[in-house]
């Protein structure tokens, strides 16, 4: 049982399917950092397939490093604000994941098994955005089953006030509609942004000081790829909970979540790895 | 005055001139991570000019992570060791420095002063080894100055033992010759085989928990792009003393140098940061 959690049981590592076993054939099994490499060669795979962009290789390349620090595993303080990701996910009215190229590449399934067991809208949000790159993203989704895929350029009309980039333009049946926006790897620009707007905000960033990490009103400091299946686990196990227990036992969980603190305690993980 | 140097006294911010101001252009002065942004341009350059391969640009976003960590400034700690890594190379009967794809891109300008004020021989050395690439690199090494570049493929027909990858090649009138290797962003498994055929290793790393940092006889903690500099400023303070004191002082330097606490001491830097 994890310290501090009120539903979660067990601690085993699940990637879901999302690691293809033929990308993992040039790395020996018993390379001390061979998942680390697996996930590494996925992502310079999604480049090749025009799903990620250089800057989004350096990006992963920093995500490296901190779950380096976090020991690459999900903390038992990363599973309390799963536990309250999911629970707010599953409280939300109208849920959206917003979707990158590298979470494109990294987690493509997971996402959309998710997003059918909370019943999110999905949604494609780029940095360096152009129509063939939202096309590939678009079209890895739909592969793994998505059904629509809001964000494509022609219908993001609407516009997050306070940004200048390309990814304040949002989709009106999408980020704009929605209380509640799952943002795995997101930067802190828009996080603010969106929490402005009055939204509750789901962020998983592997660096707990980042500004993303602090503005989102719950941040998951795990890698993506660990915390999206556990995110999976956590919504199965919230519904299958008594119907009438459910609704308050999540709201409790969402109620007792305490971010700062929670990111506090993920540097303190990392503090005690550095020692 | 830094702590626990004999010759060190400033320590002002230097890039040296690797960095191009039309690189700058659309990064605002003002924003908090300018020069970590610059830097990063600087590295997707040149990806898109074949210097750098994709492993390389994750390469750099986990030492961005490890900067951030270290505060993006060189500390004291780092300083005591450019001052051995300077006195090492001054001493060195057969200098060489290690070149690649990161380093030609970041740091070319730099590498090539510094040779010149060792009296170092230039050896590219390639993880990911084409043809192409090492004749890329080349020019962008001879474009700064430098007169000969060792390592190219048709000449490195000398081998490191126990290594596996196209990296255990090397030239014999290089790598394999010298006494005294600088191996700016070197990998574990190499410089632990470099250290073991008897050489001095000294390595850049931002990294303090790495093999390469564990392995090197001296590891500098900190951004290859700023320690290069301040090697050179080391290097021409040291040339600035008497000559009848100057071996002595520079033994005395290195002798001193305790590499496994200064890395300690490193990491205590980042922990300090982290808290």
């Amino acid at each position: 049982m994890v310290p501090g959690s009120l539903i979660y049981r067990n601690n085993h590592k699940n990637y879901g399917n999302d690691i293809s076993p033929q990308l993992h054939s040039h790395i020996p099994a018993n390379h001390p950092r061979a998942e680390s490499l697996l996930i590494r060669n996925m992502l310079v795979d999604g480049y090749k397939r025009g799903l990620v962009v250089s800057e989004g290789l350096i990006a992963h390349g920093r995500g490296e490093a901190f779950d380096y620090l976090l020991g690459e595993k999900t903390s038992n303080i990363a599973h309390i604000a799963i536990e309250a990701a999911s629970s707010a996910l599953m409280l939300a009215r109208y849920p959206v994941i917003s979707v990158n190229g590298n979470i494109a590449a990294l987690c493509a399934k997971t996402v959309v098994e998710l997003s059918h067991w909370i019943g999110a809208r999905i949604e494609v949000n780029l940095f360096y955005r152009t129509l063939r790159r939202e096309r590939i993203i678009k079209r890895e989704l739909k592969c793994f089953g998505a059904k629509e895929i809001l964000g494509m350029s022609l219908k993001s009309t609407a516009v997050i006030p306070e940004l200048q980039s390309e990814r304040r333009r949002v989709d009106p049946s999408g980020i704009m509609k929605a209380d509640t926006v799952l943002v795995p790897l997101e930067d802190g620009d828009r996080t603010e942004a969106l929490v402005k707007m009055g939204k509750t905000v789901v962020a998983i960033d592997l660096n707990p000081m980042s500004r993303t990490a602090r503005s989102a009103n719950i941040t998951i400091v795990d890698n993506a790829i660990r915390a999206l299946p556990k995110m999976i686990m956590t919504v199965k196990k919230l519904r299958g909970l008594k119907q009438e227990q459910r609704e308050e036992i999540m709201k409790r969980i969402v109620k007792e979540f305490d971010n700062p603190k929670n990111l506090l305690e993920s540097l303190s993980v990392m503090r005690e790895n550095l020692a």
